[in-house]
């Protein structure tokens, strides 16, 4: 038997492992529902039996495992492991496969900005330069549990290549489908390890529901954000590496930029799942950051209504008109004693470049946004610069130059004897 | 009194450290030169007492070290020390300045390479995500101790940008000359750490000497590969964490792209190092890869003599004419009974390509090219590929998107009513 089971979101029916896997089952069920341009109805939740993991694991032992290193968390992750006395492994994935696609093992940094300490989660240098690894890897794994051999996703970019790469990896085949505008280096990244792209004359909501159309027909694997119920479980393994990292001790915020929805609700699991066990007491709180051309999270969380409008915003990564998991990244915010806040385009560029010049980390959009928000509330009073913070950096901005090029115009070119004339005679 | 001395790689003459830093020699003080398009003479190493320090480093505690922390082994290293009983810190530099600044901490991924086991040395994943890092993070902590606070280097590229953005994170301030055909990505990181960008009409052998003519003038500390003697120290490391990463056991082969020759004569002086300690036995060879069109190395060593050829090829960070540490280079693959060969820049694009899709590794030309030496060492019957090889990967192809363009068109784009009826109907 299986160590976790599922549980709807929505309507709060709970199902066996083999009830959801067996049939390739994603959304609930009984009440699940993938509609044109609206959230998901019926994501499903990973749940486990924490009480008996909390007599099993001990918090020290958990501290004291390597960050990235997923797979030595075993009690906390729907896979299928052997276990061979006291030693367990991943079923039917090699220990040296799972190294191949870890994630960093030292994510956090501590920068120093205005004479502050201020935290940053850097997931910029993982495979394939972004946090949507974490799922990939999950993702992957399961698949190959599972016997599937194709794996499909609807992305802006960042999925998508991520995907692409942990598959080259992993020796599995991957079909990404995105909107014809994705940013340059992403599109590079997806072709360049070898998996069928899809690019779509339309935006990433539409995108979504193709790729979901088109995968049921030819049978993949999807790895749909949200729609995957293990693309949550995934991005969860963030917050486990800084608690790691952290030697236990959380910061008072967490900021991070909101698309889907899917990084911030696994974060939020990562956190539910820490109290659960009993080793934290407080959650950190949720600042939830959107971009003002696709804030639909701000506008729900005013008066609990969704209302579709089409996104616009240079950060990609973070541009959803339907965000796919609205209700659980609302529960996030509001379960966390946090907030959702907005931010313009020219906020995100301008902190884009204070990142790059302060901070020495080029970061993309998306992940600068979570910075304009931390901008944005010391501005307004809202935080404090003393207060402990840690800034969620998504993806590196390498992955985007057209972003980077708005700010950073190619200079004149001048001969040496130019130079050295101009230089040296100043 | 300081741990280590200088030696000229020339004339053989030793210097003490305060001879050649109090006034900021950088090549030997008797016979040095720098002369327009031609190797440097009289580049220094820096040396150790190896017997003394034999005695106090035990192998076992040296590979419980944390690979990408090059100041844990201050043994070992040319910068000055704090010590307090038996604790010590870098002076001037603190804990956590340092690990902002670290590299990589697990860089050998085991990849399945046709079924046998292919040693990677990822050093894509590092701040600037470069092998470059390693040499900037010593010059940048060299130059705070001695109390300048810019530093200023000539650069295809890569040395430009780790310069870059390492000095961003260490407060300091950067100047950097580049060729105008610098690639994209590379280009952008420089500017958007921001360092002062020259950008010349010319190529890297005429930027090189402008760098240094405009160093001087101004007094900033000069980071050029090879002149600074810093920069061959600090790519040392990446043997130091292959020792550690490998538990003591290292291939029989390392395969490193060769440019400037910086790269390998660092690789060669861990290797040194090591055998001096006692540590290791026998040495790795080391196979130097050149693309066809800048092919110095693979030139001299038939015959010692260098001749200056103009040099052109896609891989832009062994782009070099007149390599500056070109005998030092000769003597790496001499003495470790190692060879030399030279790939095209077809090869080299083929095995970008292949590293991307059949390792999930994305990497720029010059690192390609260690894999292309590979595939054409193993064609040939030099290499059996069931030895043991480890090949340098030193920067990410999200660098250089230029590259990744000649083999990466970008598809057509369809609408999603488009997609659907060839994909379902299929």
């Amino acid at each position: 038997m299986s160590n976790y089971y599922y549980e709807c979101s929505s309507c709060g029916m709970q199902f066996t492992a083999n009830e959801i896997e067996d049939d390739l089952h994603y959304l609930c069920p009984l009440c699940g529902k993938a509609e044109k341009n609206k959230p998901l109805t019926g994501v499903l939740k990973v749940l486990y039996d924490y009480k008996s993991i909390s007599k099993e694991l001990r918090k020290d032992d958990f501290l004291n495992l390597v960050p990235g290193k997923f797979w030595t968390y075993p009690q906390l992750l729907p896979l299928v492991y052997n276990t061979k006395g006291s030693s367990r492994s991943l079923k039917g994935i090699s220990e040296s496969k799972l190294n191949y696609v870890r994630t960093s093992s030292e994510p956090v940094l501590k920068c120093n900005f205005n004479g502050n300490e201020l935290l940053v989660f850097d997931d910029t240098a993982n495979p394939t330069l972004s946090y949507k690894d974490r799922a990939s890897v999950l993702v992957a794994a399961k698949a190959i549990q599972l016997g599937i051999k194709e794996i499909s996703a609807a992305s802006t970019g960042n999925a998508g290549s991520s995907l692409a790469g942990i598959c080259a990896r992993l020796g599995l085949k991957s079909h990404i489908f995105v909107p014809e505008k994705i940013p340059l280096g992403k599109r590079m990244q997806i072709q360049a390890f070898g998996a069928e792209l899809y690019l779509v004359k339309s935006d990433y909501d539409h995108v979504f529901d193709l790729c979901l159309d088109v995968s049921i027909a030819k049978g993949w694997y999807n790895r749909n954000t949200a729609y995957n119920p293990l693309t949550i479980e995934g991005k969860k393994s963030s917050v486990f590496d800084m608690f790691i990292n952290l030697g236990g001790k959380l910061p008072e915020y967490i900021i991070v930029s909101v698309g889907d929805g899917v990084i911030i609700s696994g974060i939020y699991k990562g956190l539910f799942e820490l109290k659960q066990l009993g080793w934290i007491k407080k959650m950190p709180k949720l600042i939830a950051v959107q971009a003002k051309g696709s804030n639909a999270l701000v506008r729900y969380l005013k008066n609990k209504k969704f209302s579709y409008k089409p996104a616009e915003t240079i950060a990609d990564s973070i541009n959803a008109g339907a965000p796919r998991n609205l209700y659980m990244a609302a529960e996030a915010v509001e379960n966390s004693g946090g907030l959702a806040i907005e931010v313009s385009d020219a906020e995100i560029l301008n902190a884009q470049k204070k990142s790059a010049v302060e901070l020495g980390l080029l970061v993309e959009p998306a992940a600068s946004a979570s910075f304009a928000g931390y901008l944005k509330l010391l501005k307004e009073g809202v935080i404090n610069p003393k207060s402990k913070v840690i800034l969620m950096f998504t993806g590196n901005g390498l992955k985007d130059p057209g972003s980077v090029s708005k700010w950073n115009v190619e200079p004149k070119a001048l001969s040496p004897e130019q130079w050295a004339s101009k230089l040296i005679e100043d």
